[in-house]
């Protein structure tokens, strides 16, 4: 409410008290996540990195549901001595997220506050989403991409864990700068019955997406990231646990009746992406199994890992 | 991002990872409003009555620009140690908004955060809205309310000023159960040529409106609220400040041709307003004047006021 006065004009909503797009089409879409410095942004992320992140997951919640976004605005909390270069980085941040994904930043706000926060708001226009509560038993269980990766690179950032330099920027550069697929979600749309983003992990997904559909799931593989087994031998860390309760991977976890798959991998490869089959939705409501040749092991609703 | 996970889940985005409302216009109407506690939450003011603020500050907006709001999403941040029963309040404090103005509650993001912060964004839809550029020279200048109030609640509650029982309430109460006229606004859509609110203090507002429509203007009276000249006198301040570069009235300051002033101000009574004429504007682009008999003195774009 109260201006951060030494802010640029820019972040006002832009031109009047309020913003006014045009409405293309019968359906509003929205989402929004607030970025919070404490939490969300550790050691090693830049203001330019932070304002790009907090728009990349909203575009991750719009992939997932198979909706293009059009707009979005930005709410920002600074600290009273924030720097104009610091500001400016925000800004950068904000425009490099809106060259990415093709987006415009049609307002916001800016107030002071005890530390940064950044809430992005947006907004798209659609006929119909894809749910989480659409999966049916025998649809195959897909996602979009590996797991693991991200919460190996918080544990690098928090230096809670130790890599080489390769996999060490591999792993720090999906946390600073996620690449949510939203051209792949939107090619899915029209094939999953049931999907969501990865956000919260994947044992968290899968269990939300279960609850939503009144179905289980049966894993038949945890596809993890290239290098993670090793990382977390080195590091005394459970590569499932990684895989299955990380989170921010901004990967699609949905569902697909079994006649769609090979025109879904097909939509998915031409935006540049892959679908993975990982197992199956079964009659047993909120049962989610991890099965191998030689066991069947319960998965954990588990959100995020607070490793170490 | 990283969810606060004692928190109820209805702050999450409810039903689904994104909220879908019918757009019911041809333009969509945007604004988003943060509320930090350490800049906006004065002692005294409870998370109840924050979280309505929060809401009435969009519909201030949304009112001085002619557009009934549709629905809202809120973004919480919300210490650590934050008891249900807070919580609880700020929930009491969205449905207290959700009611007096008639909006749904469509989603939101709940974080954990150093201090409370609520943002709101605020939906409608509309075929036009009342710009703050199209006043032109010999339009009325008109407000909605008077001025003074909300600046003098702020100084008792901080400590800075006395006054009697009875004007300590109603300058409390200005500030913590703010009341916007959204029936107000919309009653008048049709006959402003221009249009905002008084958040930032009525003589930024003019500043703005001059800047925005190319216009002076020559205030003839400056409407203080009752018992504003004593409370000024009592306490050492000055009444023109308290009523110039106060803020957060959430009054509409807006211009209007002469020959609609009395359509114009039926339409406000009938919505339980009133329209006080308080100048007019001029040719003399951005020169913001109060005349008297004896002297004409220059208004300054000034802000909030500081007290003390």
């Amino acid at each position: 409410m109260r201006k951060a006065g030494s802010l640029p004009s820019e972040y006002s909503t832009i031109g009047d008290d309020v913003a006014v797009l045009p409405a293309k089409g019968r359906k509003l879409v929205v989402k929004v996540d607030m970025l919070v410095e404490s939490t969300d942004v550790p050691r090693g992320m830049s203001y330019r990195q932070a304002a790009k992140k907090a728009v990349a997951a909203c575009v991750s919640d719009f992939a997932s549901k198979g909706v293009r976004p059009d707009s979005f605005l930005v709410s920002l909390g600074v600290r009273r001595g924030t720097t104009r270069s610091q500001v400016n980085q925000l800004a950068e941040g904000l425009r490099d997220a809106a060259k990415e994904w093709g987006l415009n930043l049609v307002g916001g706000d800016t107030n002071e506050a005890k530390e940064l926060v950044i809430d992005c708001t947006m907004f798209g226009f659609a006929r119909r989403i894809v749910e989480r509560g659409g999966a049916r038993p025998g649809d195959l269980l897909v996602v979009t991409g590996r797991f693991g990766l991200q919460p190996a690179g918080l544990a690098i950032m928090m230096r809670k864990a130790k890599a080489d330099a390769s996999f060490r920027t591999r792993a720090t550069n999906s946390v600073v700068n996620p690449k949510p697929k939203l051209e792949v979600g939107i090619a899915l749309a029209n094939y999953l019955t049931s999907a969501m983003d990865s956000s919260d992990g994947l044992a968290r997904s899968l269990h939300s997406l279960a609850r939503a559909s009144g179905v289980g799931f049966e894993l038949i593989t945890l596809p993890l990231a290239s290098g993670i087994k090793r990382f977390a031998g080195a590091n005394g860390l459970s590569a499932e646990a990684l895989g299955l309760a990380g989170g921010e991977e901004y990967v699609i976890v949905g569902t697909i009746g079994k006649r769609n798959l090979s025109a879904a991998s097909r939509a998915a490869r031409k935006a540049k992406g892959e679908l993975l089959v990982i197992g199956r939705a079964t009659k047993q409501a909120g049962r989610v199994v991890l099965k191998s040749k030689d066991a069947t092991v319960p998965i954990a609703d588990e959100g995020w890992t607070h490793l170490g």
